[in-house]
C-alpha cells in the first residue's frame, strides 16, 4: 500500500502539508436547484410535499397517520435489544450526561456602583430537531451523542426525523433514542425533513435548531435554513491526527489509523512520528492487520487517498504541525502526554497518552463525539450543552442609576447623530 | 400618522400579527453572482484584487503602502477627540468590558470513579476580523461593542476592516478602536475586505471569525465564507417591543418608539398597551414630538410601514405576544417588572422598568447592543466573549480506566460494524 511521507524539516514541508490537507467540498448547483425546490414545495404545502417525496425516495406508503413512530414502539425496540447491547448504551449514555452536566451554563447578575442591575439569563432552546441518517450510516452513539446534552439543557421537545428506506426501521437507533428521551420520532429524512422541521408542518412541529449530520442533500438544505433556524456544524471528513514518540506498540497506532479510514474513503488519518524507523513498524503492522478487518477495502482507499506520515524530528515541529491542523481528533501517543496537551491551541478533541484512543471517545468515554472537522477548531467547538442554551442580556437600572448613565448616553448617541436616542436617555435623567 | 393597531383577543390577533412580523429579506441573485466573483478574486489575486476593487468601490488611490493605518494616527485620533466624548468613551468601554469578564468561561477538568481526567479546554480565538461599516452608518459604540468582548477573551490580534469613501476616515471610530485595544485597522470595505479577512492577502492577516454589521453585499460576503471562517450573526431590521401597563410618560415611551424607528425605515418599532386609552396618549405624543426630531423623515416611514400598537387585555396576552416575537429588545414599561422579566423566555435584551430605556442599553449599561433580531433570539444570544472562544475535549485514560471502558466501546462499534474501532479500543483492555 502506498501511504504518502512527508519530512516535517523539507524546505517544500508547508506546500506538501497544504496539499495533503486540501478539502475543497465542491459546491453542486444541480443539488442546489433540487434542495431550494424541495424546501419551497414543503414551506407552501406542508405534509403533503413531504409525504409526497418520502414516498418517492425512500419508497413506501408513507402517510400522515404512519410517519410518527409511537412511543410504545421505541419502548418495545429498547426492551427487545440484547441485553448487552442495551447495558453498554446505558453505560454511555450516562458518562455522557455526567460529561454534559458539567457544560450547562447558569443565569447570573451584578449590581453595579449606581445600583443597576445587569445580567445574563440563560434558558433552553424550547424545540430540537435532530437528524439521524438511515441505511448503514445509522449510528445509535450519534444519537446519544446529539439528544443528551439537549436533554441536560433542558430542551422541552425534541423531534428526531430519520428516513426509514422501504419503511424500514433500525431497532439500536430507536432504542437509543428512547434510552436518550426522544419526545417525537418521525420516519422521514432528506432535505424535505429538515425543511420540515425548519418551517412545520400538519405533522413535523417547526424547531428552533437542526443538529445531527446527513448526506449531501441535508448539509445543503441546513446551510439554507441557517437564519430561520440554527444549525449545528456542517461536517466535513472525519480526521485523526496521531503523534506518537516511537515508543507506543505499532499495532496499536495502526489500528487507530484504521478505525478512523474505516469510516469513509474521504476520512483522513495521518501520523506524526518523532522516530523515523517507528514509521516503518506501523507499515508493516498496517500491512499485517489490515487484511483482518471488514472494511478494508474502504480502509485502503482512505489511507491511500487521504492518509499520510510526517517525521518531524522535534517536540516543536510536531506541536506546530498540529496547531496548523487544527485536527478533529488529536491523539497524543507520547510521553507525558499531560505537558504536550497543554501546547495545543487548536483541536476539537485531544486523546492524551497511550491508553486514550479515539475509539473510546467515540463511544463513551463522556465527551461528544461530534466535533469540528476541517480545521475549522480553530473557531468552533464540540457540540455540547451550551448550542442548546441561548442568553437573555438582563437589564435593571434605578432610578438614580438611570439618571447617572443619561449623560454618557447622550453624548454618544449625538455623536452617532441619533438624537431620538438621546432623548430617550436624558427622559430619564433626574431634573433633566 | 396612519400607525397599525391590534387587538390581541380579536379572532384575527395571530395572523395579524404574523402579517404585521412578517420580514423576508429576498434574495439578490445578482448581489450573489457579484459577491461569488469578487470573493473568487481576492482568493486566487490577493492584494491586486482587494486593491483594485477598493480603488474601484471607495474612490481613492489605494495602495499596499497607504491601507493600513499606522498605530500613531489612532493614538493620534483619540487623542484629539473633544474631551467629553473620550469620556464618554471611557465610561462606556468600562461598562462593557466589566460586564464582558462576566461571561468568560474557564477549562475544567474531572476524574472519574475509573480514574480517567476528563474536562474542557476553553481558548481564545487566536485572530478575529471586525468590520465596520464607513460614512454615515459608522458607529463608534458598534466598535466598542464588537471589538472588547474579544480582548476580554485574549484574542491575540483583532485587525479591523473598513472602507474609506473617497479615502475619508472618522476619527470618531479610530479613537474608538484605539480605546478598544484593535490590533490592526486596514482600510477597506465592501464584500473584497470579507474574502480577504477570510483567506488572507498580502496586507490583511487570514482570521478565525469575522463580526460586525454591514450592507448586503458585506452579510452575503460574510454567509458565503461561512465553514471556511466563523462569523457572528446575520442581523436582519432591528426591532423594539415595549410592553407598558399605560403608567409611564408616554412621551417617554415614544420616544422609546423613535429610538429605534429612527435607525432606518425597515426598523420595526411595537408597543403592546395594557391600558386602551394610554395607546391613544402615545399617539398624541408621537405626533407632538416627532416635529422635533432631526431624522422625523425616517421615523414616520419606519412606523408607518413596519410600526405597531397591540392592546393587550391581560399580562398573559401581554408576555405570550412577548415570547412569540422573541424580540431583539424588550422593554418592560410596567409595575413589578422584574417578575415579568421571568417570564419572558425569548428576547436579546430585556430593558426592565421605567428607568431603562433602550438608548442606555445601546451605549453603555454594560451587556452587548449586538444582539438577535427577527425573532432569532429563539436560538441565539447576544454577542459575547463566548463568541471569541472555543472549547477543546480533553480525555486522559488512565490504564485501568481503558480498560474498564472497552468493554462498553468494543460492544457498541461491533453494534455499528464498525471493527477497527472495536479493535482499537479492544487493545486496550488488560490481558485482551
Amino acid at each position: 500500500m502506498n501511504i504518502q511521507t512527508l519530512n516535517a524539516s523539507s524546505t517544500d514541508f508547508d506546500q506538501s502539508l497544504a496539499d495533503l490537507l486540501a478539502w475543497d467540498d465542491v459546491e453542486d448547483s444541480s443539488v442546489n436547484q433540487t434542495v431550494s425546490e424541495i424546501i419551497q414545495a414543503v414551506r407552501q404545502h406542508g405534509d403533503a410535499a413531504l409525504l409526497s417525496y418520502t414516498q418517492e425516495f425512500d419508497q413506501w406508503e408513507a402517510s400522515a397517520d404512519n410517519l410518527v413512530v409511537e412511543q410504545e414502539q421505541l419502548a418495545s425496540a429498547w426492551d427487545q435489544l440484547p441485553d448487552e447491547h442495551s447495558k453498554a448504551l446505558k453505560v454511555a449514555a450516562d458518562r455522557i450526561r455526567h460529561y454534559a452536566e458539567q457544560q450547562k451554563a447558569q443565569s447570573w447578575d451584578f449590581v453595579d456602583e449606581m445600583g443597576n442591575t445587569l445580567g445574563q439569563k440563560v434558558t433552553p432552546l424550547e424545540r430540537v430537531g435532530v437528524y439521524v441518517p438511515g441505511g448503514k450510516a445509522a449510528y445509535p452513539s450519534s444519537v446519544l451523542m446529539n439528544i443528551i446534552p439537549a436533554k441536560v439543557a433542558g430542551v422541552s421537545q425534541i423531534v428526531m426525523v430519520t428516513p426509514t428506506p422501504k419503511g424500514e426501521l433500525n431497532a439500536l437507533v430507536l432504542g437509543a433514542a428512547w434510552l436518550a428521551g426522544v419526545d417525537k420520532v418521525i420516519k422521514v429524512g432528506g432535505a424535505q425533513a429538515v425543511a420540515a422541521l425548519a418551517y412545520g408542518t400538519e405533522t413535523v412541529p417547526r424547531v428552533d435548531k437542526i443538529v445531527g449530520p446527513g448526506n449531501i442533500f441535508v448539509a445543503t438544505a441546513k446551510k439554507m435554513v441557517f437564519g430561520q433556524v440554527g444549525i449545528d456544524m456542517i461536517a466535513g471528513p472525519s480526521e485523526i491526527l496521531i503523534v506518537c514518540d516511537g515508543k507506543t506498540n505499532p499495532d496499536w497506532i495502526a489500528m487507530d489509523l484504521f478505525s478512523q479510514a474505516e469510516h469513509d474513503e474521504k476520512a483522513q488519518s495521518i501520523l506524526v512520528s518523532l522516530d523515523e524507523g517507528f514509521i516503518e513498524e506501523v507499515k508493516a503492522s498496517i500491512k499485517k492487520l489490515l487484511p483482518t478487518l471488514e472494511r478494508s477495502q474502504v480502509i485502503k482507499a482512505s489511507l491511500e487517498g487521504r492518509g499520510g506520515f510526517i517525521y518531524a524530528e522535534t517536540k516543536e515541529q510536531a506541536i506546530s504541525i498540529a496547531n496548523k491542523i487544527a485536527p478533529e481528533h488529536l491523539e497524543l501517543s507520547v510521553d507525558n502526554a499531560e505537558q504536550w496537551a497543554e501546547e495545543i491551541e487548536h483541536a476539537g478533541a485531544i486523546f492524551i497518552g497511550r491508553y486514550t484512543p479515539e475509539a473510546l471517545g467515540d463511544y463513551c468515554a463522556g465527551p461528544n463525539h461530534v466535533l469540528p472537522t476541517s480545521g475549522t477548531a480553530r473557531f468552533s467547538s464540540p457540540l455540547g450543552v451550551y448550542d442548546f442554551q441561548k442568553r437573555t442580556s438582563m437589564i435593571n437600572c434605578s432610578k438614580t442609576g438611570a439618571s447617572a448613565l443619561s449623560d454618557t448616553a447622550s453624548i454618544l448617541a449625538r455623536g452617532e447623530a441619533l438624537t431620538a436616542h438621546a432623548k430617550s436617555a436624558e427622559y430619564r435623567k433626574i431634573n433633566g
